[in-house]
């Protein structure tokens, strides 16, 4: 197949085009570099050290033979997009193109409105260009499980059937994200539906949980094939950061009571999540909904995983509870089911502690690039305001 | 009190800012003009001759003695907005500094871009002013009706209250609009939502009706002081273009069935809305939600009702079903509630023949003005697809 990857040059976008490209798809890049310049932004960077865009590809040729195309761009400019779509007419579009993370959105004014301008404009210049271009490509859009927030109430894939005074009707989940960048998901996951609806769109909403792990089959093949690992307070995700404290001798730092419960799984597990979206594309006008996640845990849990795996290690680790710098539940319902992408043949690694310290070798191999000053949160949500009690 | 009218150079917010001023309020304008540039664009007018904005505030010094401040910038440009919002300090902001067309917006991907660029991230700039310069400022922001679509259930004033698998919860009521101008409304109001959940916002989104009518007690004074009225295929609303035909001796042109049912209002009836929530703010961190209109009609029922006061008047009025250019149901359940104004003391001015006949009077001092060509749908919103039958 012809599969565009929008942000391939990201921590997942880069490991899934040489996926892709692994198994004989033909795969386009577009990247704008926006990760990259994000880090020199805030002095942080990936603990692994990563190669130019040209020089991944041109190792990937070297080592496979297979060819892998970069465009480099903005995708909130639709003229540009627009001649991509049409010079590639991808049957697929892998969009991770977007600004990740929700303390980046939280920082200031420019930094949300970069955000959900870059994404929301982003993906709706994407949908018209579908629209015109390709009306039969497949849009596999990332989204994440971050979108719902935390209901009351089961947390189903996508669609809610309710009844309200006699009457019945289907509604999309309903969503109650916690930061800026969530509600720019959440906007392109309504302007995409509307895609489905109105124009035809076939696309596949992956809500993804949190990510963690560095290597896959293919960025192991060589050093310069590594992904990037951000470990950081804006870019880093819960697990991955709690590794790099572990190595480092650092307290795991765990945000107020650690009760908050989210849907976590390993990086080989989300490119296998997309190659099955990719295969099994949605119908004409479907807007399918997966939650892309393997197991929920909390962020105590997970402390006390890397605590445990730490001690097989050596290691002494701590965990020391600090003030929440997000304003979030730190107690609450959370059943989220996730059963479509199995029914589809997902398998999946889970998370254990021998996974953990396979984690720890790759940190322990980079450790003296770990940049201390970066782990811990330098931006409150909400200035003054405690965290609510649940 | 100190209110700033963003958008307040146009059909309903020249009128609010002349209808506050002569209550003694102090009001200040925030408009780019970008409505009268859309007009030029599409070689349409509004029927009544407007003054610029500098006659506009001049005539109504001269005839009041009070003084209402303009500022000319676009609400996208977060700097520009900040130092307006730290200047006037306003303890209320009504928020009309929208692009308000769906047809507009469903005209290309520029157009769609403009719309949500221009709404979404206007409003989030907004939001952070408000949040950094008058956290207890109330938030009036117009929203639209057509933001819920038409579900197969009731709808309700803002939120739902669910049952799923046994547990309960309260959500924001479900929204499938039917363009991407009330794609960005939803998106406003999401983010809103989330600025009154994290920053204590105050705010009150306004679910508008369709408007209708000329005149207000305020632009009846003079005629500098009239305000647009659009009958065109992209600004015009149904019942506006429906007189404006029945004056100049075309058909009424239903789209599709004419099933299509709407909430309606009274332009006098919008500002009372308007006064009302101003008068009687939200609660710090509160998202209230109004369904701001007084009937509902369906397109056929609006047409029939032009028709007899046609006749009372003299004219031979008839009615063309044409190609629906939009898509939609052209039959379908329709119950909204809208309770809560009228419980703050509104008091409808319900449509009846007379006042459509008041409204054929004045379309008949300008009807050398009417541009006949304006008035036919140019643009499909789903080129060569039928519209789906309910």
């Amino acid at each position: 197949m012809r599969i565009l990857v929008l942000g391939g040059d990201g921590y997942l976008g880069w490991p899934t085009a040489m996926r892709f490209s692994a198994r004989g798809h033909e795969v386009f890049i577009v990247d704008n570099f926006s990760r990259r310049r994000w880090h020199h932004e805030h002095s942080t960077d990936s603990l692994t050290p990563i190669a130019s865009l040209g020089e991944r590809i041109e190792a990937w040729r070297e080592l496979t033979g297979r060819n892998i195309q970069a465009m480099i761009g903005n995708i909130d400019d639709g003229e540009f997009l627009d001649q991509v779509v049409a010079d590639v007419l991808p049957e697929a579009v892998v969009h991770y193109g977007e600004q990740p993370s929700a303390p980046y959105s939280m920082i200031s004014r420019r930094h949300a409105v970069n955000t959900q301008q870059t994404n929301v404009i982003g993906t709706l210049n994407l949908l018209f260009s579908l629209r015109d271009r390709v009306p039969d490509c497949h849009l596999v859009k990332l989204g994440t499980m971050g979108e719902y927030g935390t209901p009351n109430i089961d947390i189903e894939e996508g669609y809610l059937d309710i009844e309200h005074n006699g009457r019945t009707e289907t509604i999309l989940y309903p969503k109650l994200p916690g930061s800026l960048y969530h509600l720019s998901k959440v906007h392109d996951s309504n302007n995409i539906h509307f895609a489905c609806r109105m124009w035809g769109t076939r696309a596949t909403d992956l809500n993804q949980g949190v990510v963690y792990g560095i290597e896959t089959d293919e960025t192991k093949l060589d050093e310069r094939l590594a992904t990037r690992f951000d470990y950081d307070d804006v870019f880093g995700t819960a697990l991955n950061r709690f590794c790099v404290q572990a190595i480092i001798g650092h307290p795991l730092t765990v945000y107020g009571k650690g009760g908050q419960t989210r849907g976590y799984l390993n990086i080989v597990d989300t490119l296998r999540c997309v190659e099955l979206a990719v295969l099994n594309p949605a119908d004409p006008g479907e807007f399918r909904v997966f939650n892309q996640f393997t197991e929920q845990f909390s962020v105590m849990e997970l402390a006390e995983i890397v605590q445990r795996a730490g001690k097989e290690h050596g290691l002494d680790v701590r965990i020391e509870p600090i003030e929440n710098p997000r304003l979030e539940l730190e107690e609450h319902y959370y059943n989220a089911k996730h059963t479509k992408l199995l029914d589809l043949g997902l398998e999946p690694h889970y998370l254990s502690e021998t996974l953990v310290e396979s984690m720890f070798g790759v940190i322990e191999r980079y450790r003296d690039r770990v940049i201390a000053d970066a782990i811990l949160p330098r931006d409150r949500w909400r200035p003054g305001v405690e965290a609510p009690s649940s």
